[in-house]
């Protein structure tokens, strides 16, 4: 297979950062997966990046990712071992050997943790996901809406503890996997969603990991170059600036293992006078100015230091930031009516509809 | 192999008979257990029971268990498939044909429903268990002493969820399964601790399905004859009367999901003027008239009506009931410190030492 560009330890910096900026606010932090990717590449050499494009049509797909509170992720680091475990155990498995990993979701932690199996097995990492962004749960993504099944899918904590599923449906998947997480502590990695190249050519959002790579060595090159990262990552996601402000309130409850919230910024400049209040599920999920909402999930909202353009997870909002707010449209493909169904505002319990972001 | 006896849809009746009295007030309603066993063995044919003697000592020896709250298997009554597709989920993973089913538990659910997977695959049903009464988790059992591995376990719901479980210890296999289940509605079917026929015949509480038909047709005929059912019982089981009195309180928590409690019987007869307090978690584990303890985990407590000697579950217990408490020896596997460490007094959080009864 054709190899796009390669990653090597230098390079994970900037992909992590652009894992902020697609995390839209959640996701779990992708320092905790750059570490993890950036050992197994020291190790192993260096991630080829690939195009599902040059896939054979009956290759294997397998995704891998961390599943669990990001919290508890940052606590209870894992070694990379169990990644591998479970990526191995679902080969054994499928019976036949795998040609090609791929992300779950290209925003926050699982950005990063794929590089880690690629590395390891010296797989080609393709470049795309199954979300353009993150979500919290296993059957959002856009597998679903082809038809993939997410199991058989197995499941390795830190301790050695391994589980197969075999379920009847992707949000059974979910469930079961959500209980065993908890016991094990917290966090667990997984593989799951094996799937012909076929199926992934017709359902990966392509293109985000180079994106996250881009993303990064963007701002970095324009705080670098003294200019306006704020602006430029604007210009490369094609994003609208929402709002700029300062947080003035933030509320947090956990619910069900949630991060919920609410947090409030006051307006400066060109908002002056303005309120906004961003929802969030971990994810950023409604931005709503003076009582009006202007953007809804699926749409992408993300939260960046006014000055250095650095992303901000719902985590680590601070009473006094100086925030700006970016808002740019989903991957054309969440917008069918199945797509909202599975990650529009009415799931996530808003009682609004989806207003698709111009 | 040679057949000890056979078992039609008639015997059933007095197998659930005894496994409620083998139950110590906790382990299930093995009603329900019982309907599944005579629905297969209407459907199959009558199940062999057989001795672990007879077994090769390289023979694979599986047992089949359901897991989960009593009252929940009541209403959601399985249909006996979920324990045949555990069955064969874990004889694929182990590659090989299973040559013997045995019992978990003698006491409550689990002591009928292995019959169904006897009935259904036409092998033979060992005449013993892992218990030689009842307990509430997945660890205790004499398989557990012996270093026998719960996994790889199957466990299956009512609706087509599969999970396979490889864990680090036969704790780890409890906790998981536990949470998965409690996530499948409350309860579910599963196959674990596959064994040699050599460790089977090391591990197993012997004779325990034999003594459960016996206890069943004991109480049926003395009942017949107008005899005394609850001397008949007595002196079957080698048992002691402890108590005889009338229920006077009953104390009731569902903790961890647990049935913990305390029921407080005022005496009656050679009793009267005096108290017992029982104590149970699901099983009845604490026995102690007028302050004094008398029994405790893992020794067998058991509550039967005064006049028929119907076994009562903790479940069961009523304001007024005429009881007469029996206790009994437990196996002696149980009375070394590995056994008291699983099942003692200690484990379930009571602050005392466990009590040898004579």
């Amino acid at each position: 297979m054709k190899t796009i560009r390669t990653f090597d330890v230098a390079d994970m910096e900037d992909v992590a950062v652009g894992g902020a900026v697609l995390g839209t606010g959640g996701g779990g932090d992708p320092y905790i997966g750059k570490l993890m990717a950036q050992e197994a590449i020291r190790k192993h050499g260096p991630v080829r990046l690939a195009d599902v494009g040059d896939l054979a049509d009956d290759a294997l797909v397998v995704p891998v990712c961390m599943m669990g509170a990001p919290t508890v992720m940052a606590e209870k680091l894992p070694q990379g071992d169990e990644l591998m475990r479970a990526f191995g155990a679902l080969e054994q498995r499928m019976g036949r050997k795998v040609d090609a990993v791929i992300c779950i979701e290209a925003g926050g932690v699982n950005s990063t943790t794929p590089f880690v199996v690629a590395a390891a097995s010296g797989l080609p990492l393709l470049d795309g996901d199954g979300m353009g962004r993150a979500f919290p749960e296993l059957q959002m993504v856009t597998f679903t809406m082809f038809g993939v099944a997410s199991t058989p899918m197995v499941l390795c904590d830190d301790k050695g503890n391994a589980l197969v599923l075999d379920t009847i449906s992707n949000q059974w998947t979910e469930r079961l996997a959500r209980a065993a997480t908890v016991e094990m502590g917290g966090s667990a990695l997984l593989a799951a969603y094996p799937m012909t190249g076929a199926i992934a050519k017709k359902s990966m959002v392509r293109g985000t990991l180079s994106l996250c790579a881009r993303i990064g060595s963007t701002l970095r090159e324009t705080r670098a170059a003294h200019g306006d990262p704020v602006a430029a990552l604007c210009a490369l996601l094609g994003a609208q600036t929402l709002f700029h402000g300062r947080i003035a309130d933030i509320e947090r409850k956990t619910v069900g293992g949630f991060a919920r919230g609410r947090a409030v910024l006051n307006g400066l400049d060109q908002n002056r006078d303005q309120v906004l209040h961003l929802d969030f599920q971990n994810e950023f999920l409604i931005a709503e100015r003076d009582g009006e909402v202007l953007v809804t999930t699926p749409d992408l909202i993300t939260a960046v230091d006014a000055e250095t353009g650095a992303p901000v997870t719902a985590d680590g909002l601070r009473y006094g930031q100086r925030l700006v707010i970016l808002a740019w449209p989903c991957d054309p493909i969440w917008r069918s009516k199945a797509g909202i169904d599975l990650v529009g505002p009415r799931y996530f319990g808003y009682d609004r509809d989806y207003l698709p972001l111009a």
